[in-house]
């Protein structure tokens, strides 16, 4: 990691996960659903969608706090995500980053209602950004590209193409399908989120959604990789559980080669698109390059 | 019901359901999670929200075109949380309306993800409003209002307060605090949203607040009294079931008798309230009436 990097992510991140805590913190709710809900929030992660936005933010020059509650509402609306599908009747996991899933600890009703609670807090604290930070106009726009990017024209639809696709050989059309909208949906709207906060103009937008997607993709292949080559504990699973479970991958699909070899396509693309869009892509590029050499 | 409320009703309520309908068939999205949506939407019921929210448009003289997108969100989040409420984890109910539950068509994992894309549906469909029918300002306030309604502050909290007093002998405190938030709230924004996009001030919000409260526990305390005397082919579940399942309803904690005392209770504050509001209230009283007196 770059220093500029280190110190702006370090900042976010805390910056972040103090204003997770205090969002849920201060709600006029049962006490189960709160520990529910900030036990997953809690449970770390690399922040990587808030800190996209941040520095989406950053390559405008604009001031990266206006980006806060958009950025909150997206760890949150991914948390949700996490925790419904570690749930026994979808991928049924008992660790996620090697502590017990949500429902293990709370009960499969708590985890639902703590995933559902946190998707319906997402869309409210976009509405909380303060009015001097953005417009209504503004806000709306989130909203309507959030719950596209969440719903089931994307990351609930990938969801589903995952689940009929269990055991399943895919072609590497269906493998992608699943992954841009599983996954790349919302690191998408995760970029576009900073572009609609910067009013920046159509061909930008463009240009910073194309880099997010090939980002997502290389985030995924990188996962499929990892899978297999990586260290138990760094990624906090069992090495090899793809396999285990017949789930396709880039590296079942396109031999591993080809698969180091599609990922450095996706990251040569993304690279590509970020230098067109003339903005001060510093921080965006660091991320690349983290994403691509990742160990965890 | 009148013949004023006949009319309105099922003008409405058709075009309700041709609005659902294509709203969710447009989607780009995998077929089955559009089927699972529109199992559980065209499963029937009252529609007694989009109803609560067309006859406070009605109230104010407004269009009630006007509510149109707002109406479909409210009948989408109050299905997702009839297919969550349903699941084995949960309430664990084979029958809803006479009809097999989501889950036992479906299975648990695409209801738990129907759920969710018509959760977040709602929040996308608020922002689809025409700009000439709603500014960008109210939108964000319906959003906002939807999103508090719906979530660990609103009807998340009541379900989780629902789950936790299973088997225990509530307070009528406690009771209280479950039905306002967990059918309550989403009734009181109905109307709330209604005067949303109406305008209204401050009092006459608070008055259709008021209001909408009362009714939501008028409407309990006759699904309680239902429970043990109404008809089990009208009501589409077996009577007696909440003494059987050891729930704490009114009848069980007041009485017979002091349900129904506590029942005209509230419909005389309800009718109160929309009497000061001072609007032409006529539906809404019909709407009352008809809570007081259903039979199913």
């Amino acid at each position: 990691m770059g220093n500029s990097l280190v110190a702006f992510s370090k900042e976010h991140k805390e910056l972040l996960e103090e204003h997770l805590k205090a969002s849920v913190q201060t709600l006029n709710a049962p006490q189960i659903i709160k520990d529910s809900m900030l036990y997953s929030l809690e449970a770390g992660g690399k922040r990587i969608r808030p800190l996209l936005l941040f520095a989406t933010l950053k390559a405008f020059g604009e001031n990266t706090q206006k980006g806060l509650f958009t950025a909150s509402a997206i760890e949150m609306l991914h948390t949700y995500s996490l925790i419904h599908d570690d749930l026994p009747s979808m991928d049924n996991d008992d660790l996620r980053r090697g502590m017990p899933t949500n429902h293990k600890v709370f009960g499969d009703a708590f985890a639902i209602l703590a995933g559902d609670a946190l998707l319906t807090y997402s869309f409210q604290l976009v509405t909380h950004t303060p009015s001097d930070l953005a417009t209504a106009e503004t806000k709306v726009k989130l909203i309507e590209e959030l719950a596209k990017a969440a719903g089931a024209e994307g990351m609930v639809g990938g969801q589903v193409a995952d689940i009929n696709g269990e055991g399943k050989k895919l072609t590497i059309e269906e493998l992608e399908y699943i992954h841009i909208h599983k996954t790349g949906k919302l690191l998408v709207f995760s970029v576009v989120a900073g572009a609609i906060l910067a009013n920046a103009n159509h061909e930008k937008m463009e240009l910073l959604a194309s880099f997010a997607n090939h980002l997502g993709l290389a985030f995924q292949i990188r996962d499929d990789i990892l899978d297999l080559e990586g260290s138990e504990e760094k990624i906090g699973k069992r090495v090899g559980s793809d396999e285990t479970n017949q789930k396709s991958t880039y590296p079942s699909l396109l031999t591993m080669e080809g698969a180091k070899l599609a990922l450095n396509t996706q990251i040569t693309k993304a690279k590509q698109a970020l230098k067109e869009t003339g903005l001060d892509t510093e921080l965006l590029e660091e991320i690349t390059d983290l994403v691509a050499s990742r160990d965890h």
